[in-house]
C-alpha cells in the first residue's frame, strides 16, 4: 500500500515503503516515490531489479507507467536505480542524473536501450517542468554520492532528500513519521557517520536548506520527518556530526597481514 | 581479445578492455580482470550488463565462468557489477565486496537470487585464498566510494586500483601502458579532482601503497601504469593533488532558481 504524502486534487506525492523484502535482512530497505502534477508523472529513485515489480504494479492505481515523464535519480546507486533497463523498455520516460552519471547508467541496460534518453543534470541543479509546475534538483554532492541531488516539490513543500535523514528500521516502522528525535538518533547516526562524506559539506547543505520552505524531509531509506519543527531538529542534529574522511586516520590504510 | 598482463605458467592475470561499446560516447570505457591461480579463477569488477554476454565469451577461451570461485567487487557502481544478478546464476561464485555494500548488492538481483552468497569485506580489509596464494582487499575508502577496496595480487605485484589512476581514453588507447607521464595527466586530471574525496585520504593511500612491492598499477578504466617508475609517478600526482570536498564551497550549494 502506498503512503500518500500529499494529495490537493490535481498534485499528489506518493510514498512506496514496503516493496524491498527485508525480512531475511539481506537487503536495505527502501522508499520510492511517485510525483504526479495534473496527469504527469515523475518516478524518484525507483530502486532495483526486486522492487519494479511490485512498484509497477502498485503505480497502477494511481497513474499509468507506461505514460511516466522522468525518472529521477538522487545518484547511481543500485538500490536508486538498478531497475532503470526494464522502466526504459516499459515507458518513454527521459532518465535525470547528475552530468557525473550519465555515463555510468548504461552500464545497468541492454545495449543501446539507454541512447539518447539520459540527460545530465549540471552541478548548480535545475528546473525539470513537471505539469504545470517544476520539481527542483537541488545540489547535495558528496551527500553521500560525489554527483548527488535532492528533489524538491514547491508544491506540497517536500524535500526528497536522499541519504540524508536516512534510518535503518524495518518497513512497518515507516507508516509513522518520526515522533521523538533524540530516540530516533540510534538508527541514523552509523549511517550518516560512514556514508556522508564530511561535516564540511553537510553544513553547506544545511545552510541552504535553512533558506528554503520545508514542510517535509523524505529520505530513500527509513522515516519521514513532518513539519519544520522536526526538519530543523535534523538540521540542527546533522550540522554538527562529524562524518566520512573527518573520521579517518592513517589507521584505517594499512595493508592487511 | 583479452591483455595478458602476467603469466607464469600456474598464474595467470587477463585484462579485458574493449567490451564496452564507446564509440557512441554513451557509456564510459571500463577494464575488467580475471585471475586464474592453479585452475580457480576469480573476476575483478566484471562491469555491467552490457559487457556480461562478451566477457562470459572471452573468459571461456581461459577459464570455465561456472567454476568462478569469486567475483571481487571494488565498489557497488554499476559499471563495476551490475550484472552480478547474471554471474550468479551463471556460476556458484561468492561475491565479495565492503560490508557497507553487502544489503545494497541484492538490490541488483532477482528476489533470493543473491542470498547467502554476498559476503562483506572488513573495513580493514583480508586475505581471500585462491588457489595456492592469495589475493588481498587493500583499503582504499573514499577513493571513491565509503566503503573501497583494491586488490593485489602478491605473485604478479599488480595493484587492481579501481578508480584509483583512471584515464578516460578510447579503448584502443589502452592496449599500451602510459608511456609519458607529464601526457597522460589531461586524461586523468578532471576525473580525480571530481570523484576522489579529499587529498587526506589520498595521501594516507599514498602512504599505504609506498610500502608495498607494486610493479603494476591496473585502474578500472583507462591505460596502466607499468614498472615502479611509472608507479611512483602516479603516486607522487596523486599525493599534492586537492580533490573532492576540498574543492567545494557554499557556491556549489544553493538552490537553483
Amino acid at each position: 500500500m502506498a503512503i500518500e504524502l500529499f494529495n490537493n486534487g490535481k498534485h499528489q506525492c506518493l510514498m512506496f515503503n514496503d516493496l524491498v523484502d527485508d525480512s531475511m535482512g539481506d537487503a536495505v530497505q527502501a522508499n520510492q516515490f511517485l510525483i504526479v502534477d495534473n496527469g504527469n508523472g515523475a518516478l524518484l529513485d525507483p530502486g532495483g531489479n526486486m522492487t519494479y515489480n511490485g512498484l509497477l504494479m502498485e503505480m497502477h492505481n494511481y497513474f499509468p507507467p507506461k505514460r511516466l515523464a522522468y525518472i529521477l535519480a538522487s545518484h547511481a546507486d543500485p538500490d536508486i536505480i538498478a531497475s532503470v533497463n526494464k522502466w526504459m523498455i516499459h515507458s518513454d520516460c527521459k532518465v535525470m542524473i547528475s552530468k557525473l552519471w550519465t555515463r555510468f547508467v548504461p552500464h545497468f541496460c541492454s545495449i543501446g536501450n539507454s541512447a539518447g534518453r539520459v540527460d545530465g543534470i549540471p552541478d548548480e541543479g535545475m528546473n525539470l517542468p513537471l505539469g504545470q509546475t517544476v520539481v527542483k534538483a537541488i545540489p547535495a554532492h558528496f551527500m553521500h554520492s560525489e554527483g548527488c541531488f535532492q528533489f524538491y516539490d514547491p508544491v506540497s513543500k517536500i524535500l526528497f532528500s536522499g541519504d540524508m535523514g536516512v534510518s535503518l528500521v524495518p518497513h512497518e516502522a515507516i507508516e509513522t513519521p518520526v515522533e521523538d528525535f533524540k530516540s530516533h538518533i540510534q538508527f541514523m547516526e552509523g549511517f550518516h557517520r560512514r556514508y556522508m562524506i564530511s561535516n564540511k559539506v553537510c553544513r553547506y547543505w544545511v545552510n541552504m536548506v535553512r533558506t528554503m520552505d520545508v514542510e517535509m524531509l523524505v529520505p530513500q531509506h527509513g522515516r519521514i520527518f513532518r513539519g519544520k519543527k522536526m526538519v530543523n531538529e535534523f538540521l540542527n542534529w546533522i550540522e554538527t556530526l562529524p562524518c566520512g574522511v573527518d573520521l579517518m586516520t592513517q589507521e584505517n590504510y594499512k595493508v592487511p597481514n
